[in-house]
């Protein structure tokens, strides 16, 4: 069951150093995800290998160009690549009307319906409800409207216990109600509760996008306990006078912020271009959060399902 | 004297095999000017390691998106990094109502000015009339309204010969008159004339930038003699059909109109993300124009100054 984040970008504003505008995929078991879209995000995407068709949701933060500029390309290839199936691009409002004067040229619309879902979420909103994930979008605080997302498994149902199966001789029909809660009933009269007969699936994955916004304690009760949170580190902590001029955080509060939320890894990343060498960013957020690891261009950075454990309920 | 072509993209409609979107860039003496600016132009300039702030002249040949997609992120990077100095962008009409919507946001407008001359031009058409070169419009034959252009180096006047200066005891303040054409009067009344102080300067280089546009022979009598052409081969000519019904061309007819037109270097590009081996591509235009170069990502294409020759003018 894939659920693994792919970095395309990790470069605040400008692309420098090597560094691409904001962008990652994530990758699940039956389709995948983008989180924003920068400039020359569709070459990026090229370089993962990863199926273009299996891309069909693209969550934008906000509308700064370092942040959508690559999605006029990425849906050109797409159309010129004939693709049919549908798409859902999640954004703050005016995205759908840029894209518009943009792609009307030469009498031009993509020949696969996309379905712009314009919101700016002043609060905890299920933006996207499918049978395997929802999306929860949030409100950041930028400069301009700006979302964050939570991207969260569904439970998944119980696993039944084959050895319980045999020794019960339950039959097939009735294994789906029993992995979904039911308890059985045997043919001398017997209950046997669902506990006994299963073993609780793993609990559902999470990931948070928080780009780019100040640091907001209060955004730790939404994204409390994710896989793995990303969380912008524009700045060190000395430069902290410019993280508050232009609503970003840096580095030391965005370690702060995975640790106020219990999150279970931190990815840091939109960092300045004044900034070569990462590693002080990655030292100043760990001072806070000790599993931090910085976004690195083409990196995977893969959550693994976790046993179940009551306790982290 | 430089007149150097820098290759940025040569992909065609999509980045692709390691190819980006089209962009070339023509480094002057003065300056440089900047020939489409597809996707992740400013990635590409940035690796050519020349300075940003050399660039101030735009040339955006038609308004589909891998010929200036590029821009939006382009313009936003050299406001970020403080330019002051102006900018020219020539381009069909309709580019500055597209840069405006995506400029507007976050009460975002260049802090340099941006002149938009927005033209499509229907025969030649001198564009840009600097002190060191001029710049043609030309039409060229495209699904959408599409300039070609031709930048071409004033003539510089003639160099005067030191032992001359010597001989005649030339006074340093006539010199300039000299080189410009002025005979000289002698103090024993003699009048030397101007072609016995000179040799004449190099005759002024030429680039014919032709992208997207079908075969079209009577460009010839347009772009002829220029030092290096640039002329789309889209597609083999075994794929001809393709390319009338997209109004591309062929690299056979690239080379064909290299040969019409007398020019003294061929650079094909705007290559079909179809052919990964472009060496069949060279071979077909060199059938018709033996002096044929791919355009390679980051390859420098150098314009040497001739001698003067007056059989050349």
């Amino acid at each position: 069951m894939r659920f693994e984040l792919i970095v395309l970008g990790s470069s605040a504003a400008v692309p420098a150093l090597g560094r691409h505008c904001s962008g990652q995929l994530l990758c699940l078991e039956s389709s995948n995800v983008l989180f924003d879209c920068g400039e020359a995000t569709q070459q990026q995407l090229q370089r993962t290998g990863e199926s273009p068709g299996r891309l069909d949701l693209i969550l934008i933060t906000h509308l700064h160009g370092d942040h959508y500029f690559g999605l006029p390309g990425l849906l050109t290839s797409m159309a010129l690549a004939g693709r049919k199936a549908p798409l859902v691009i999640v954004s703050p409002p005016g995205l759908r009307d840029r894209m518009a004067v943009l792609l009307e040229y030469d009498k031009y619309a993509p020949p696969f319906n996309i379905d712009f879902i314009e919101i700016h979420c002043e609060e905890p909103t299920v933006l996207i409800d499918l049978p395997a994930f929802t999306v929860t979008g949030f409100p950041l605080d930028h400069r301009i409207k700006t979302n964050g997302y939570l991207l969260r498994e569904k439970q998944r149902p119980a696993n039944i216990l084959p050895e319980k199966i045999k020794e019960f001789s339950i039959p097939y029909k009735q294994i789906p109600g029993i992995k979904a809660g039911d308890s059985f009933l045997t043919n001398d009269g017997r209950t046997i509760p669902h506990e006994e007969l299963t073993r609780p699936a793993s609990p559902p994955r999470a990931f948070a996008y928080c780009s780019d916004t100040l640091f907001k304690p209060e955004l730790a009760k939404v994204i409390r306990g994710v896989d793995l949170l990303y969380h912008e580190a524009t700045f060190l902590h000395e430069d902290l006078e410019k993280a508050l001029k232009t609503n970003h955080s840096t580095a030391l509060q965005a370690g702060e912020m995975a640790s106020l939320a219990k999150t279970k890894q931190l990815l840091i990343g939109h960092f300045s271009a004044r900034y070569h060498d990462l590693e002080p960013l990655r030292m100043e957020a760990a001072e806070k959060f000790r599993n931090t690891h910085l976004a690195r261009e083409l990196y995977h950075y893969p959550v693994a399902l976790r046993r179940a454990n009551h306790q982290e309920h």
